[in-house]
């Protein structure tokens, strides 16, 4: 077991205690797994870590995973408290939290989960607990940024190799399938998701590549990623297949400003949502702004999707070590889509590209 | 998209009517899929499909998933409203369901969704959609159960072959890396999990695969499961390598016993309970009990773990279609581990087995 658990456990702790909670009820989840290593997965039994100011934490396991919390090592960070299959581990929760108190639920705990606690534990309210741990995981250490920069070559070599061979006449389906195979080859642990639109689906950004079989003159917006040593990584590019239209030219030139003003933005101090709109202006001067339906980004790291958003509204001031996309895009429906989404880290002064792979308009085959 | 969609939001709807529910509001998970064929990623921006009795359902969707929804067919079942990303997704869903009601939330929702939700609807209590989603998901039909015999025949399949290596001087994760590999080969289209507990380790029901190397002598429990077709398998076996140790020999037949008695409880009309009490005393008759650390098992489908619950309280009487696990177990900490598994479907008398990997103790290289 790292010590950095037991400093993240004090830092959530102070961070809770500021923030006026009692405790933070942590389940199965990525802040699980920062706040102690311990990864097993969500289930309909509950498991949650119990975090209070001033007071150890304390972990709430089924029985039968006992032997898994003590193996990871868990006993040295918090006291162990199980319960078996008659028991009730709400209950149990509610005697560890004490009574008529702020609690901080963790944000992917499961609703099942929270409605049976608030049921025990009546005079309790609970907030998201990310509004503590999203500031502390947002904030990377070198550890951590030496993966995300890690999983971002990944990325981009499954890129570059993916292009070796023609994407015309392939299906949808055939190149998701490819860039799932490569990113496994690459080293990553597992395959996140592959997006894979081309001509008229690029249009729709969450595409569920089909069997729509890609032909000369189309866009195709690659958008993947997977996870490496527990963290993300996340790409896209848009490529032109045999020929860019003119169109598309237009429509990539603008998109690709939008990411570069962006990601010029980007730095210490700099609010989350002035990022968003240096893009969104570019894109609205260029006449699209109705056509870019999407946030400029999101944070990344042991979630695909994680503070700090990149949105109209989120103020939260940039800070070193902050790691997120910058993936502006327009999407024209029925005829085309362009997206091209870099990872950045916050550095001193200014802010890191981790991806590297080529950001101009590439003609394939 | 299957008619048998829009049967099943209105068996959902008169549900929830029945249960005094003014809406089930149901977030992207086996809910939705059972209950539309939609099967998007949970994520941080709010999906969820309105289901209220009397009124047609609407489904909530990003604006940027919008085009996903209506190529998965959504706009035939159901009315369709997007939010854009400065919008406000949870008054849009308190606009749906009116105020001061009873509302059904799906189980697997994230408590940040739920938190705002309540929030945003403050007249309404929340209510697990368990209550009225569990019995009709708990039932499978026709396409279901084939679809469950399907996987169940390709977890038997892998087990087969996994054998025709030797056990002896592999890793468990090595063996947990074949198990995975083979369930692909199936025809499976993700792997679920693969436990491989061996020797002492086997005492930890869900140990997690890790670098001890598998000797003679040793007790090796494999349970595994992938999905297919969207459903899922579950079955546990255990073997001995090269030779089965006296203690082995007697563990394994009071498991193997309970695993029969408990079959044989199962038909229509007894309480899930008694499937469990009556695995539960054959174990405690050999005096064993206190090592039977686990519930007898639990109901299968679109989940790995869904209704109906093997456990001692649940009064729930079996009814033809339920498909579940028997699975007891004995764990000796420190030195061994028994547990065997098949999934079985409620017939219209009495019970058949989906598995069929021998289930007597086999000698394995």
């Amino acid at each position: 077991m790292a010590e950095g658990y037991g400093g993240r456990l004090e830092r959530a702790s102070e961070a809770a205690r500021r923030a006026g909670l009692s405790a933070l009820v942590v389940a199965p989840s990525a802040d699980l797994l920062y706040l102690s290593g311990y990864d097993p997965p969500p289930l309909e039994r509950l498991t949650c870590l119990v975090v209070r100011p001033g007071k150890n934490p304390v972990l709430v396991v089924p029985t039968l995973e006992r032997p898994l919390a003590e193996s990871s090592g868990l006993s040295k960070l918090t006291e162990i408290v199980s319960w078996d299959e008659t028991d009730d581990p709400y209950m149990l929760v509610g005697k560890v939290v004490g009574r008529g108190k702020r609690l901080g639920c963790s944000d992917r705990m499961w609703a099942a989960h929270l409605l049976r606690l608030q049921q025990e534990i009546p005079a309790a309210s609970f907030t998201p607990a990310s509004a503590v741990l999203g500031p502390l995981r947002a904030v990377k250490d070198a550890g951590e940024l030496e993966r995300l920069r890690r999983a971002a070559r990944y990325a981009d070599e499954t890129f570059r190799r993916l292009l070796k061979d023609p994407l015309e006449s392939a299906t949808e389906r055939d190149v998701a399938d490819r860039l799932s195979d490569l990113l496994l080859e690459m080293g990553n642990d597992r395959v996140a998701f592959t997006i894979v639109g081309s001509g008229p689906n690029a249009a729709s950004p969450h595409h569920d590549p089909g069997v729509r079989t890609i032909q000369a003159r189309d866009a195709v917006v690659l958008d993947f990623g997977g996870r490496s040593a527990g963290y993300f990584s996340d790409v896209s590019r848009t490529v032109a297949v045999r020929e860019a239209t003119p169109e598309l030219k237009e429509v990539y030139a603008v998109v690709q400003e939008a990411q570069e003003q962006a990601f010029r933005t980007a730095r210490p101090g700099v609010p989350a949502e002035e990022v968003d709109r240096s893009a969104r202006q570019v894109i609205q001067d260029a006449g699209y702004g109705e056509l870019f339906v999407h946030r400029t980004g999101h944070g990344i790291g042991l979630e695909e999707h994680e503070a700090p958003y990149i949105v109209e509204g989120n103020e939260e001031p940039l800070r070193p070590g902050m790691c997120f996309s910058i993936e502006p895009g327009i999407y024209v429906p029925g005829r085309l889509g362009v997206r091209i989404e870099d990872i950045v880290s916050v550095t001193e002064d200014s802010a890191a590209r981790l991806n590297h792979a080529p950001r101009d308009l590439e003609i394939v085959a």
